[in-house]
């Protein structure tokens, strides 16, 4: 029989945490026992719980006691981690940790040091500048790689504060909410973020049907007032954006409803295929071959963008980032500093932004498809909020609400 | 082998019509010859097509030509209907003829006579006073029924001119639509129906979700403002808006966003037993129990509404008809002039009003779940119109439209 | 400022109620204090809170009581109930007592009564009889009816052991779990419930999707062969059953795939006329008219069934009950003794069903829409499990699992 | 006021080629003058019809005889095709003809040469080695590239004779359809594929979704009895099914539901981190580290496999082609003799292969997501057929079919 003692603390409570961690005590067959608990008397005050557990042999314990880190039950012990360095570029040592993207620091010589991001599914590369969230693509033969779960902890999830406002949705994703009031606070949310100190960034990221339900001129005006820092999208959406804008139509179908049919059906192409001419798509608003919508408004109020590729791509835009291992990290560079994430009816760019992003980010998922917003809800930030509604009609009361200021 | 000829007249190939017919006749194994075949020269000539069927054994071509008849294709020759009486209530004679709910005439005693409101799966009962679709329940003995198809002529579905404000959506129902543009266009078509000589009435048929959604100050804004001329609901839809006026909540859920939790759970308890206090929902509002909402506006305005009980109703308020036989009884007496039918996330009152309104009746079924549109727009109306988007945002600014005016 | 205190036993921190219960405080804008906790020290013992409100008014405290009562949080004291006569027959008193649907006791003359059905969203009448959870339709002029909160107790809710069984679902209803295993396990927990000392009654509550989608057959073989205790529906599903037997299509669509179109579209009104002509689906089932199929093997094998009746029905069969409230009733009459619930892709008769059930009872919900069995499996019982699959493939492989018994 | 004719001929009428046609016409607000046509007096008779077409001005015209196109509808006249040769590597020349998935001839020097395999949304090659589709990123330099529509000429899509055998499906993609008969027919049509001359393969293309709903094993079967000859999907599919063979997880689940949790929530870095050491998934099947799954019999029955790298890829797996545009252009390699392609629960990878295959392909989309099964079936091939079910019991009825051959 194995034991290990870890610790819970913060809100503990009310964020569910403690009920989770004791249920996958539990279901892993598991024993624990309650060493010591001191409750918060008041919601004001933090908890704190000390759990010990006990498993018929060390494999399971060693799997039960990675699970429960990812909510922020840190081992007793005074230990340093224990560090391996890497064979194999790209390669990780065996019994590597990986990370959560929970607030985590490392012990060092005695000392504890403060993971720089925390990007989740990573391995931990602590050397002399410090401690960083490494994709395992990204190891290179030496880096000192954290194993086991010993010498790190992390911080508890909590709910920010300001997601009260929110309070009314009760957590789960469903269509059947307030919408205008939903509206509202989003867009509050927003302001917040920018007039945090430091500012906080609000990344966009957008899939086709913003354009196709003809929210495109609204996120266009969103970026041009300045409430969008940084847009994260894939080849359709900025085809589509700089078709409608360039030929009037999103595949093929006219955004002023005039006419129909598949009308245009390779419009789409002619676009792309005009952009590739130009080089880029700066180069093409630059030579005033692209004179509107969210791109173009990227381009001339210098809001930087990637556009990360797919398979299913036409074309694919000069811009596109074809490697994906390449687009995802230029991703990465982009996202210290955003407060506020704002996945706009994209699936593929969403989740992928959710695997990337630290769970204190905001984040708030528009869909009009109840599965893919329970979905994108469900992983990367633990402030994460669904929200199940049409992205056309919702981007445009957002950009009534904000504009107006 | 048996053979028979029938008629296809109109609009038959633009409304898809023709293709559907030869496919029906392929799909009964049957065979076809086409005996002439006029095709409209230009778009607004109608086409005609004599279709002569052959098949194996008269109850396969009974079938086939019952099948047919609902797309508008009817039998050629000059016999009248026959007609047998009804021996029991609310039992139909054997091989009666099944109604579908396109404009329909018989021929009696030598002369065609017009269906007064062709509602569809009904018999067809021929007495001095006319020609009836009558639902199996309603039956009487001594009824006059038809049977068999000889001697009933239908009008094939056409596309209605103005429908023509839609064909960007190439009719099928998906969200990633233009929506800004759709909103507009449903509110043109309600004031066209206002202005038509004579003019149509417009129908709201309302599920909870109008209520949970926040949109229930927008509804009760049209009704107050004169767009609704008839509501269909059930108690549920009741019960919400009546609570969120009483109570400030729509099932526990503050309507203006505070608080949270379950709150309230049983609010929309109290709310009905108080309308039950009362007697009734316009009792309540003429003592100053209730002073706002969907149904204050309604009982303010004199705009009538049809409350069809389910089997699911807590309470239920006092206005519900619990049989749901008289339910759908008394729904089918406003139905005559009704010119648009808007259903607002809704499945069960709109399945059953698309199951009583005449195929003319513009219907737009409005709904976030891609699936029950997709149902609704495939019953009932053909001038049905399927859009995918949040019920929520929706009615604000069709509201906002409308009530500008 | 008002203080109360409330207490909370049982598994309340596995089964996520005490996290819950400070959520409802603080989102009351309430403050608590915890005055005694005794936390289970392993995950058999259980747990207790004692927790003091206080709140800035009365009418707010009661509203929080009354939420916390929903999750098993009692007053604490040793008041007897109060009761109030009922003046009006369907008219509660002021302050009505709402039950919930857990294990309920009510103190009257210093002594503890259970109640005998817990019915959720009902009055608590109290008579020489014993206490009864009473819906609102039903309470008659001086029935003794609970007011306030005082003096009455529920049991928090629990995770049953034997749903240990579907932990690896994670609890949240997606499509993609192990459908097989899923199948297996369900199988398992009908089995167990007929073991059961004494034996659980397995309720089927069943939509026409059930039939469209082929299962017919296989719900067929499950009532033969006794696993089936009670069985809800709707007209659609009794009708679309007797068609599909009677004339081998389900909505015109041949169950057998030979022909297509809209074939048969009046062969549900030529089932329905034929069984009304025979009187009662026993009846035809006497005469030899009906000769299979799940209504068919019901009427055999003596299983009691009701259908509800709903406003978009056809015909109805001249067993549907279509006064909504008598037929809720004859549900309600079915309830005592159902061990296991299966929701087949049901909608409206599973949510009245819900309603209606004792939170103890294993609840299935199976349907392919996902926000569907979400909606589902947060309503009514506790027990409930959402299984996001095909209702057509899912029958058949539980059909294959126990008739091979 | 510009005129053209154009052709159609075939099985115009009853595969709505003609009557959407029409349409296109009159929404793009030309109009049209029915010049000659012969419909054919049986249903094994084609038709034709010439079609004077009548527009404003020259560029509305050739955007409608673009758009009749992709219908099939032809000009009509004796020029060659109009060739301009590429300047920029990747950049077409200016009008450029898009190409359709239809089979497709060009006239150059007087003579119809026929394109190799048609694939949408590509230019149309003309060099002295045939006629080729090449996507955009492709042209090069000097290629003579086909613009306008003149000396091109189509196939109008057609109904294959065989696909009758799902005619009582109607076309409409929904969840309520006899499923037992589904799985039976698209099992005829494997088998079909594999008899015929020359044997059509049979490409899979699979999402993570088989594994997690416990699928895994049974695509394996059918891998292992030779009936999948070709397989895409991505690194998740891969990924769960090595981890679920290495670790007995699936995104941490265990698939013989034991446990529960979060358990091994980096089970799926630790198998890909596994597959890196070994260099690639052949190799760690050939050194035992790999033991069974869909990849395992890929590797050992010779099947190949390509793998398109996505921008939210963990890892990845050494054989994950991260650049798009190469993994796009292996997929397409292997696609000539495909005959019929399985979507099983794959968004971004169907859709993929959607716009890579002949018009020609059957092709069925099995999601339990009516929206996506609706979206993949209106792309893509003519010949697909969209069922909404649960790929976890369609498989496992699929391989039981299948394999027990």
């Amino acid at each position: 029989m194995i034991t290990e003692t870890v610790e819970l603390a913060g809100h503990i409570l009310d964020s569910l945490t403690l009920p989770k961690v004791l249920d996958m005590v539990i279901s892993r067959e598991a024993d624990y026992r309650i060493v010591e608990m001191e409750v918060g008397r008041t919601n004001l005050d933090p908890s704190r719980v000390l759990l010990e557990l006990t498993t018929g042999d060390s494999e399971t314990m060693n799997k039960l006691i990675a699970e429960l880190h990812i909510q922020g039950a840190n081992l007793v012990g005074d230990a340093d981690a224990e560090v391996v360095a890497c064979e194999t570029a790209g390669v990780l040592p065996a019994g590597f940790y990986a990370t959560t993207n929970l607030p985590t620091r490392v012990r060092i010589g005695g000392t504890w040091i403060e993971v720089s991001y925390p990007e989740m599914d990573c391995a931990l590369v602590v050397d002399e500048t410090g401690a960083r969230a490494v994709p395992m693509h990204a190891v290179r033969p030496g880096d000192p790689v954290v194993v086991g779960q010993r010498g790190v902890t992390v911080e508890p999830p909590r709910r920010a504060r300001d997601r009260s406002a929110f309070e009314f949705m009760n957590s789960d994703a469903s269509s059947e909410k307030p919408k205008g009031l939903i509206v509202a606070r989003v867009a509050d949310r927003v302001r917040a973020a920018h007039r945090a100190t430091p500012p906080g960034k609000v990344l966009a990221v957008c899939g086709p049907a913003v354009i196709h339900t003809g929210a495109g001129p609204d996120l266009a005006r969103l970026v041009a007032a300045g409430w969008i820092d940084v847009l994260f999208a894939g080849n359709g959406f900025a085809t589509h954006d700089i078709e409608s804008n360039m030929l009037g139509t999103s595949l093929g179908v006219s955004m002023a409803g005039e006419a129909s049919g598949e009308e245009g059906h390779s419009n789409h192409l002619v676009a792309i295929n005009e952009v590739r001419r130009h080089g880029s798509i700066a180069a093409a608003v630059k030579r005033g071959a692209l004179t509107g919508g969210v791109m173009f408004e990227c381009c001339t109020h210098h809001v930087p963008f990637v556009l990360g590729g797919s398979v299913r791509d036409d074309g694919p835009l000069p811009d596109v980032i074809t490697d994906v291992v390449a687009a995802a990290d230029a991703m990465r560079s982009h996202l210290p500093g955003v407060g506020v994430a704002l996945m706009l009816a994209s699936t593929l760019h969403a989740i992928a932004t959710g695997n990337l992003l630290a769970a204190s980010v905001e984040t708030f998922c528009i869909d009009i498809n109840q599965a893919v917003v329970t979905k994108l809800a469900d992983r990367g930030s633990h402030q994460a909020l669904g929200i199940v509604t049409d992205v056309g009609l919702f981007l445009r009361e957002l950009a009534d609400n904000l504009c107006r200021d």
